[in-house]
Formats: structure tokens, sequence, C-alpha cells
């Protein structure tokens, strides 16, 4: 089953059941409004919005219509909680092997986290606005899923049979408002601005055996002004799987439905830990900081500047048959009016 | 006016409007089931939401009934932020002190904030619930507000404007757990288990003259046990006041309605940095670090333990005649069952 939320119909948008090929959707008025409401009643409601999508799929639904988009929030416009990974250790490694220092080993066996804040997701081809370029815009592309209610202390099992949805993610971050946001010990607030989702969020069924062992066995594909920037695999170098991710959260405290817990940016190692870049071969980048410690490492200097206004990030994936299968988080950096 | 949640009624509990004198409720389904619902439409609900309130302290309302605190969820039973400062920087300076570090220059002009967790509150008469004593249970007695919708970049007066409500909270901490996760650099997650705010939350008005300079002039007072540790001025060395900590997170985007904004532990310097007991006729505290921070200070080592299990935690403040304001957070330490 895909879900997707149209803007349109409030704070919450409007949930739509949306078909596996992405041309066609449905609203769900009588199942559920909004995409929360269907994670807050799951149990009860997810048989529900499953016949709907067996039927739109069949092409029995006479009041589908054209799926767009552009005219989608995401998926949770606003959410309770977003709490994000790095799950994979080859992006910390990088970023301090560029400034000199060793991954402490307990990074192998204790997942870096942030918190980070879920009041206003903006929609998957919205503007990522900025006030100035001098705050150094990047992206990250990663992979999120949003789970039921988990309890606290649930175990590794438990975690895994809450993920209800998988989507995309593109977590920008103001690089040059981080080391002195970090300095100060609290973690991110200012240098992580508002993120964008996927058009649409996914059940696991959705991806086949690409859903394995808690990750996603994809490669996550990123353009920058329509060139290919990076296509690594999702299932490689994950360090910590989704139901690690969620169940180290919920070691202190209980997580409510609608937590979107997120994989980080997706980091392939392939054999070293540099010259990885399309053009020569490798996977590439999921962030411009990563491509920026290849270049540090490699000649002294970073020589790739960051996102400028008018600069635009396309990030998605696609099955086997290269079918998208969340539709493309599509933005263009821009100024503050 | 003052506001409340009743726990019944599902996820959000239910909005009540409760007398200045917190003997008597009324739930307003007609005009907001959920303070959420308030918030997100508050410049057209807020005078409907008031001419209730009139009513009720005129005691004109047949369908008023007994307002029992123990019925309350917090205000927002989950939220879309929780952003923490710490803008009582002698809290900041004791805990540097104590571990022999200064406090940089910076930390005047540039708040120190953290991202919470906010999709699981707790009840202001709910336990504290912990696996294990080991974690090192603290209360941390804090003011915070909740917002109105504020844009990006906004100015210290249209943050100002925004403030919607005010309240208190118990931001638990669990200080055995926070010196490994800062030092791995994304700031507070597994150590900031589930808060507790007030059981009423209060527009800036019923503070009168107290609520002034986006601070709340009045003592916060806290018990342990049903003894006596603190009763420090929250107007008081407050560094940063709320619409400054408001446009700190502002800066690089917007805030949605309901957003909540804490002031951090409240601490009074009162002279120099220790001796301030209420025993020894200070203020006294508003968590435990901040008592064993003295006491590592005057001998070299803490003597008071963390929270233990059946310890009870008592969060109030009164206006001038001695009047609750805001209900009182009365939480008991317990084992996760």
């Amino acid at each position: 089953m895909k879900l997707a939320t149209l803007k349109a119909g409030g704070r919450d948008g409007t949930l739509v059941v949306v078909s596996r090929d992405l041309s066609r959707c449905v609203a769900v008025p009588s199942i559920a409004g909004t995409l929360q409401a269907a994670l807050d009643d799951w149990e009860r409601l997810a048989p529900k919005l499953d016949a709907v999508s067996v039927g739109l799929n069949a092409g029995h639904l006479a009041d589908a219509f054209a799926f767009d988009p552009a005219a989608c929030a995401s998926p949770l416009p606003r959410a309770y909680q977003w709490a994000d990974g790095s799950a994979y250790i080859n992006h910390v490694e990088l970023v301090r092997k560029a400034r000199g220092a060793t991954l402490p080993p307990e990074f192998h066996t204790d997942p870096l986290m942030y918190q980070g804040g879920s009041d206003c997701f903006v929609g998957p081809c919205d503007d990522i606005i900025a006030v100035t370029e001098d705050w150094g815009i990047d992206l990250e592309a990663e992979v999120a899923v949003i789970t039921g209610d988990v309890p606290m202390a649930a175990s590794l099992e438990c975690c895994a049979g809450a993920i209800r949805l998988i989507m995309l993610v593109n977590d920008v971050s103001l690089r040059n408002l981080i080391p002195a946001e970090l300095a100060k010990g609290f973690g991110f607030l200012q240098s992580k601005p508002a993120s964008a989702f996927s058009p649409v969020a996914v059940t696991p069924d959705e991806l086949g055996d690409a859903w394995a062992d808690g990750k996603v066995h994809l490669p996550l594909v990123v353009a920058i002004n329509d060139t290919a920037f990076g296509c690594p695999n999702a299932g490689v170098d994950m360090t910590f799987n989704f139901p690690q991710l969620v169940a180290h959260v919920a070691k202190t405290r209980a997580l409510a439905a609608g937590s979107i817990i997120g994989s980080g940016t997706v980091s392939n190692k392939q054999g070293d830990l540099w010259g990885s870049s399309i053009d020569n071969g490798g996977v590439g980048y999921c962030c411009l900081a990563e491509l920026r410690m290849y270049e540090t490492i490699e000649g002294g200097a970073a020589k790739t500047g960051f996102l400028k206004f008018g600069d635009r990030v396309r990030i998605h994936m696609a099955d086997g048959q290269g079918r998208s299968i969340f539709g493309a988080i599509d933005q263009t950096v821009s100024r503050l009016p």
C-alpha cells in the first residue's frame, strides 16, 4: 500500500491512497482524513486502506484521480517526532577523517542519533528556503520509517513490528552553522532547518525482497541540477538497521504512533574512503559535505561549494525494473522572500 | 484564561476551560475539542474560549464540574515541537565550574537550546517511569511557553506576540546517561525521557504584572518528598527571555502553532555560586544536579543522590496572594512494570 498527503484540507492535509505506479490516487475520508489519524488507529484502519489500494491498483475506483507529487505535502506535514540516526558509519568516519580524528570504537555499537524539529516539514517539491547561501546549504538523502506506538524499553522484535511505513527524506543541513552549534554541546537546532519527505510513504511489503534485515536494499538516487551525484545502496554499510534505531530511541521512553526515525545520510564505503564519485566509477554521495571531505582528504581542501539559490536537488529510489517507488523529492533552493 | 486537557477523549484528550481558582472547569466541544485544535485556529477561537472563561469565573455555567489535576494530561499530551533553552546561565556556569571549566563568553549572547522529544508527554500527576535508578533520575523545574505560528527569521516583536500560553514543566533528566550521550556530539536523546507539564496552561494576562519583559517574575516552588527544595524567582537571572528563545529557534525555520519552548532549569545566582540551599537561607534549587554541583565545589564531591523509586517531586507557582496559578506537577518516581 502507498499513501500520500495532499496539501489541500488543512494543516495535516488530506490522506490519499496512491496506485503502485504512482499515476492515480483516491481520498479516503470515510476511513481516515489524515495520515496521522490512520496511524493513530492503524490496526483497525490499515486493512480498510489496503482494500482501497487493491481496488485502485485494479483500476476499479471511479473516484480516483491523477496523482500529482507537486500537490503533496510530506506524508506527515507535521509530526510528533523526528529522530535521525547516522547509521552509515562511513559517513561519520569520513567527516572525522577529514579533520584528522578517528572513529571511537563505540560508534559501531551505539548509534549516533539526534532529535530533530518535526513541526513544519515542507513538501517534496517545495523550495528549500534560506536567508543566505552563507549558511552552507546541503542536502542529506536518507531513508526513514514511520512507527506505530512503541513501549519504553521495547525489544528489537517489537520495534521491527512497529514499522508501519517507509519513505525518503532530504534532511537539509546548514553546514556552516554546525561547528559552532555542536561545540555548544546540545546538538543541532538552527543548523537543521525543515526537512522534506518523499511524496509517497509505502508499507514494507511494497518493497518485496528489497526490505530485508530491517534495511532497504536498493540504490538511493541523487541528482543536483540534473547531474547524477549519488546512487549508493541503502542496504549496504548500514551499521544499524531500523529496528535498532527505533530501539535506541525507545530505551528510556515510549514512542507515539507517527514517530519518524531516519537512517542518516546513506553512504557506501566502496573499498576505501575516497575516489568514489560517479565520474570515477563509484556510487557517489548523498550530501555535498561528503564529497568535500573526500576532496579534503585527497587534496587538502574542499573544492565543491554548497548549494546556491536556484540549485535543484532530486532524490528518488526505483525498484529492480526502474519504477519509482516513493516518487521524487525535487526541491529548488531559494531565498526567503 | 486558563486551559487544561483531561485525559479522557483520545490521544489528545479533551480541552477544558478552568476557573481562575482551579476549582471548576468546563468542556468546550462546540469551540475546540483539543488544545491543539484551539492553537491551530487561535485568532478565531481564543475570544470564544475567553467568553467561556468569563462565564465560568462568574459562576454562570451550569455544565461546569470539579477540576481534578489528577485527571489531566499535559496541556498538550503530544506536541509538534519541544525545544528547551538553558536561559538561566547560572545553572550552566555551575555545571561547568564543578568540572573546572569556565563559561565561554558567547553563552551570554547565544542561547544554549536542545530539541526534545514531544510525542509522549506524561500527565502532571503521572509517575516518572524508569527502568533503573542507575540512570541518575533528576527533576528540572522550568517555565515554558506555547507559541502560535512563527515565520522563519521572525523579529523579537513577532516572537513576543506569538506567545499564546505559559505553563510549568518538569524536564526529567537521566544524569548518568548524559556524559556519554553529549560526548557523542549530537545532543540529548536517551538522557531526556518524557517531560510532564503543569495541569493548567494560562494566557499571559493571567499573570498580571508578573509577566513582564518576556519573563515570569514569580518564585518557582519545588519540593522533594514534601520538603522544600527550591523557590528561585523565574524572573531573576534569566539571561534570555522567551521572545529571544523563540527567535533563536526561528532563525532558520518556521515554528508551527503548538510549539513548546522551555526556559531551562530556573536558577538564581544569589551573589555567589554556592551555599544557597533553603536551609542556609537561600532560594534552593530546581534540580538535584545543581545541589550536587554546589556540594562538589564546596566539598570536592556530591553528597546528595539522585531520585529513588518512590520519591515524590512537586513543582508549582503561586501568585502574590499564595494562590496556585498553574496547579501542581506532582510526580512519583516508579520502576517500569
